[in-house]
């Protein structure tokens, strides 16, 4: 058969997870789940599926990411199913469907996977993982310093100083006052104005003071809307109490608009203060009501989002990526001089497995040198080579290969000398 | 607005996971992880969105599986993309497309995502995740003695006992020459009889002798056949290497057929010994040239898949599942008597949590009594109530909720009593 051959490329857009690049996803996941638990926050996760009616119902201003980015499809029995672009609307599923049984307030976690059909674009990927946490029912203030502090601690357990980044406060309800302030009454123009500060960083100057103008139709109410946008001396109730935490790299930015429309209370981002990779790497806000698709009974939260691919930068920008991480060989390779003392080399490493070190064998065809050589490259710590005399002997060579040292001995006494280095 | 509410319910077939869902979830996956890894297996994975064409490439056999049951559609950008139903094809694509770069034998595993859709049925589920493991690159027979050994290691990891199981082990090379020794030498004959094999606990033992009649034309052929497929006493390498690492609940069984084609020497199962859950919950096999459709170099392997499902299943019916692993709350929560406290409970979590204990707060608007009926409900270890008196001696008093005793001191007293009770 002269069949062409297939493409070994994955789909456009998505990732491959060789063990490298997966060791480098499990430690951010599991550094993410350990401060999360820390805080008291409880995993779910839910089906990348949903029915694509929970991401129609948030209303129009949606309309441009359910139809244009997001995996849509009809299913077999005629239902059109939504690959989860965001977690939100599934865990405001999840919450209301068990209102009654759960105990408020909830703090929750999830890293879910999520989908958005992006143009292809260098670096937008069209699927990532995020890491998301959010307290449900506690409207006091302290709940937003609580979510806002995990954050912080997040970006700590990772080796992170607070000199690295940032954490920008602002709150909507305090922006509808200072709008209200100077004039600004009408909760269309002030969405207008929020949406506008949204987009603030991917426009220039000019056409920011342009639409600016444009809204407001008036020169000095948009000299007044930059002046309370510019003002950086501001301070509440949220970030006095980070403070009182000693979480200090905080301040107020009045520009942070969040495009989600659900927040009613407090939004905040954190950025990265590191020159070439400026930009927000987490963002949340508080929301009064987001249960209301399902359910006339009203549950308040505050939560964030924080994404893998944003993290993984922010760790390399910083050289906070423990080389180490990488290493995901067995700790020891039994390597048999021949084939025929596999099922030996097996055995032995049964042995040792049952003391809890993790071991292979190289049962492969290659020559012996060549197997030492590979178990090198791999960064296997020890290596015991298994031949005729070694067996007949019940005597062994323990060769520690980044310190090129061995010892000779029985299993036991190899084993204790292993277990002793850690 | 009189908006109809949304329903709370998740897409046909498949689970929402809350906290203690998850919890179980999350068990099974870092046991199965620990095992692997102690074999010196490394984690790999790939998105669930995979090119259409990956599944079809393997033949006219899995025509069905591709046109009737996976989840299939057109993109945006009018590429045609399957959600992976099995990991195979895409390990064979990650493998290829890095063969040069790699150094085989590769151990790999991974807990895919997977999907297929389902006609609606009790129990059957769109998607599940399955443990993958495969040893690439190693022809020699050990390395199926060691996946088998791996795959039985697996279960004695979790707390089962090698009564509650069994290995049914076969050989398709070995079907072949047992059939060519009764006169059956075509092979598409052989691949039918294969094919009834693998539905035979489907159908009846009627249905089953008249089958095998049609396919062979001959009553004394399907004659010596049930005798082939009902001989117990084999034994080969494999089973042997088995016994020689003291796994002994092993048997050949010339009934096992597995049901994919690219399976070429040994194909094993696990089945569950247990009255009420009597099933394979585990299968696996080795191929010659699992990198075909990729490349003309040919690259062998044996690996096996095991499904959440029937895992979560076992541990169930075997009564593996530790209690304690549902317990996903805070060690400890600290209590305000009022609102006007809560802050400073988020202080003093703070310092709790920065000496590694988890730790949150009840900072509701609930009654002092509801608040520490809550965390007994939520499976908390102990609490401290926090309120002016406390506040202003420094004295606090720690209540071991499961135990119901308490003790009273500083801060750093209780942090001693929690430290050395574990």
């Amino acid at each position: 058969m002269n069949k062409s051959k297939l493409s070994t490329d994955s789909y456009k857009g998505v990732r491959d997870f060789y063990p490298a690049d997966m060791a480098v996803q499990n430690y951010i996941f599991e550094t993410w789940s350990k401060t999360a638990k820390s805080f008291g926050y409880e995993n779910y996760d839910a089906s990348i599926l949903e029915p694509a009616e929970l991401y129609k119902a948030k209303g129009a201003e949606n309309e441009e990411m359910v139809n244009e980015q997001t995996y849509t499809f009809i299913d077999r029995g005629n239902r059109e199913v939504t690959l989860r672009p965001e977690m939100t609307p599934t865990v405001a599923r999840m919450v209301a469907g068990k209102r009654r049984e759960l105990q408020f307030p909830l703090r929750w976690y999830s890293i879910p996977n999520l989908f958005r059909y992006e143009r292809p674009q260098r670096g937008r990927l069209r699927e990532h993982w995020q890491l998301n946490c959010d307290i449900f029912g506690a409207d006091d203030y302290t709940a937003d310093v609580e979510v806002i502090a995990l954050a912080y601690q997040l970006l700590i357990d990772f080796g992170a100083t607070p000199d690295m980044f940032e954490i920008l406060i602002n709150n909507r309800r305090e922006m509808t006052e200072l709008y209200n302030k100077i004039g600004i009454t009408d909760d269309g123009k002030i969405n207008q104005l929020s949406q506008l500060n949204d987009r603030k960083n991917k426009i220039s100057i000019d056409q920011y003071n342009e639409t600016l103008v444009e809204i407001l139709g008036d020169m000095n109410l948009a000299t007044a809307v930059t002046e309370i946008i510019e003002n950086i001396s501001g301070e509440n109730q949220v970030t006095k109490g980070l403070f009182d935490l000693d979480i200090t790299n905080v301040k107020i930015d009045r520009s942070i608009a969040r495009g989600f429309n659900y927040y009613t209370g407090t939004i905040f981002e954190i950025v990265d203060r590191h020159e070439e990779n400026n930009r927000a790497m987490l963002g949340g806000g508080r929301y009064d009501n987001l249960t209301q698709m399902f359910s006339d009974e009203p549950i308040s939260g505050i939560g964030f989002g924080m994404g893998d691919v944003t993290m993984k930068d922010f760790l390399i920008s910083h050289n906070l990526l423990p080389n180490t991480v990488m290493l995901t060989a067995a700790k020891i390779k039994i390597i048999p001089t021949e084939t025929e003392y596999n099922l030996d080399s097996q055995k032995i490493a049964q042995q040792i497995r049952a003391r809890g070190i993790s071991v292979d064998t190289a049962i492969g065809t290659k020559k012996l040198g060549k197997k030492i050589a590979d178990a090198a490259l791999q960064g296997v710590t020890y290596i015991i080579v298994i031949g005729p005399n070694e067996l007949a002997q019940g005597k062994f060579t323990l060769k520690n290969l980044p310190l090129n040292t061995e010892e000779t001995g029985s299993l036991e006494d190899l084993l204790t000398v292993i277990l002793s280095n850690k």
